[in-house]
């Protein structure tokens, strides 16, 4: 297979601000990847992630390790043992892991005609709402940001700083019908946590995802039993093997493809947490049209989606999934569907 | 879509015995299914396990209650909302649903052109050798039966009767390089188990198939606790939501398509048996080659095989794939593979 990649720098429509400020940033460096094979080209993109130890720079690192093997490979129906291969050549790199699996699907479905959620058996008629994401802002910019998200139904509103009652506020007297999900994003401490949530509960929020940071053990079983509202893990749960001790801390887990190796792995951790009984979101990190389009097509086999990482951003190098009010529409096209703008 | 199918009756090459005589029998009734869309066929089939409260007369009244559904059916690639609606339609009667599953990915594959493996991203030559079984006999039956077997490298020999070790020497005389895998099917009590574990290792036995009753949990944790050899759960893992209790009790599973209700299911059933670090067996009932061919399209993701249902049988009215020494070879041919004989 012909093998390329162009490191791009994604620009957020408004700054991005979570509880974590190591992610605060006006700009997102990804890497799209390009896979070809007998003419056929597949699109895939990496979305390194800080807290996971990766940048742009050893997506770079990774994918240049994996050069050889990719340069190999000459069946692309041969996917989990070539993404076995890059298991083996290099530990973690979720990120770089979850593109190159892009671009295989791609190239897969549009061998065989077919787009993505067909080729795994799934009505793109199923996908779910999907929630927008509201950052950590003053009050008055979490107004206008809002304001602009009025059709959307449902909004994930990023918490965990000292104006988050205020902030919620806001939210409520502007989309008083809006379904609130919250993401402290590690914030909290158990009691804080406890004492929010009971607070919450009368803004009408869903579930509150990631409330003690994934250490925390012992604080989340506690927050657990408590917990007037559902609990989600984030980054307590980033592959496969966390899922079995989810149980007793959270009723629901957020897989993201860039935080997991791709699709081949969100798919053996959807069928783990239907296994306990918990309830799956698909999130995303600030991606472009790439990875969100390969996340959106797996979505009708989950319970909610937070896959507006496109939307948030300017330049978006690709058009694929259509975000519609919260609708989530699939592209028709083979593959992912997703085209180079 | 059209929907057909027709009762067999399978004739096994020997009187088949196991530590559960309700199981033991000299005909073994199941249902090949038909699927047809758009002048492609689709084969499947049901293998009823009187243990699960099947038998060919509750799959045939399953398949009615389901006809009505897949008459409607006009779309193959949405099958994962469409099984689903089997679920909904009736509970349980997992032999009947796998029986379809087979046969929905039987015409996937026939319109996409590509043999289930590949569908699947996996590489065929990767399928790992299968177990040839010897059921319960006569130490002297049970030696002819071993002679005949001789070019196979793993044999599974069904224990629980009063002459078990007697039979283990004989095959040991016999076959003094093979690996042995013993299955008790729930024959005996924790104590008996761990005294006969403890022999077994003399006998170099590999691993241990569910010693107890599925109800004796907590005499598995003692076992498990205490056994000197690996133990796998049949019996007590019948589906997805059964792995999570296998730990603790038992190091690995045995996955069967009639069991769990087809390949969609098994497949997550192995993404979550993986989360919780249990090792993974591909069972089967006495089946021809359609469902025994579907299982083995999924084996190169599994760590043991144990498919020779269709050996065992006089008169498989399939072929598909091909056992050759234990070694197991996918047929070439798009979708299952299986051709009427």
């Amino acid at each position: 297979m012909k093998f390329s990649y162009e490191p791009v720098c994604l620009k957020p429509k408004h700054t991005f601000k979570i509880a974590r400020e190591e992610v605060e940033g006006d700009k997102f460096e990804n890497v799209i990847i390009r896979l070809e094979h007998e003419g056929v080209t597949g699109w895939g993109e990496a979305a390194p992630f800080l807290i996971y130890g990766e940048n742009q720079a050893t997506v770079v690192a990774a994918l240049e390790t994996f050069r050889p093997l990719i340069e190999k490979w000459r069946d692309p129906w041969k996917a989990e043992k070539m993404m076995a291969e890059l298991d083996g050549a290099l530990e973690w790199n979720f990120a770089a892991k979850a593109g190159i699996d892009a671009a295989l699907y791609d190239i897969q479905g549009k061998i065989a005609g077919l787009p993505l959620c067909s080729m795994l058996g799934l009505d793109p008629g199923d996908t779910p709402l999907s929630t927008f994401t509201i950052g950590i802002d003053t009050p008055e910019v979490v107004r206008s940001k809002v304001r602009e998200v009025l059709d959307c139904p449902l909004l994930k509103i990023k918490l965990g700083g000292p104006a988050d009652l205020e902030i919620l506020r806001v939210i409520r007297e502007e989309a008083p019908k809006a379904s609130i999900r919250v993401d402290a994003n590690c914030g909290w401490t158990p009691h804080k946590a406890l004492a929010m949530i009971e607070e919450l509960v009368d803004y009408g929020v869903e579930f509150v995802e990631q409330p003690l940071p994934p250490s925390e053990v012992e604080g989340m079983r506690w927050l657990h039993a408590r917990s007037p509202l559902p609990l989600m893990a984030d980054e307590s749960c980033e592959r496969l093997h966390h899922i079995p001790a989810c149980v007793g801390q959270f009723d629901s887990i957020n897989i993201k493809l860039a935080k997991c190796g791709g699709v081949r792995h969100a798919l053996k951790m959807i069928g783990c947490a239907r296994a306990h009984g918990l309830q799956i979101m698909l999130g995303c990190m600030l991606e472009s049209s790439v990875l969100i389009t390969a996340a959106a097509h797996i979505s009708p086999l989950v319970d909610f989606a937070d896959l507006d990482g496109a939307v948030l951003i300017a330049n978006d190098p690709f058009s694929g999934m259509r975000f519609e009010s919260g609708r989530m529409a699939l592209p028709e096209g083979p593959g992912l569907g997703v085209i180079p703008r």
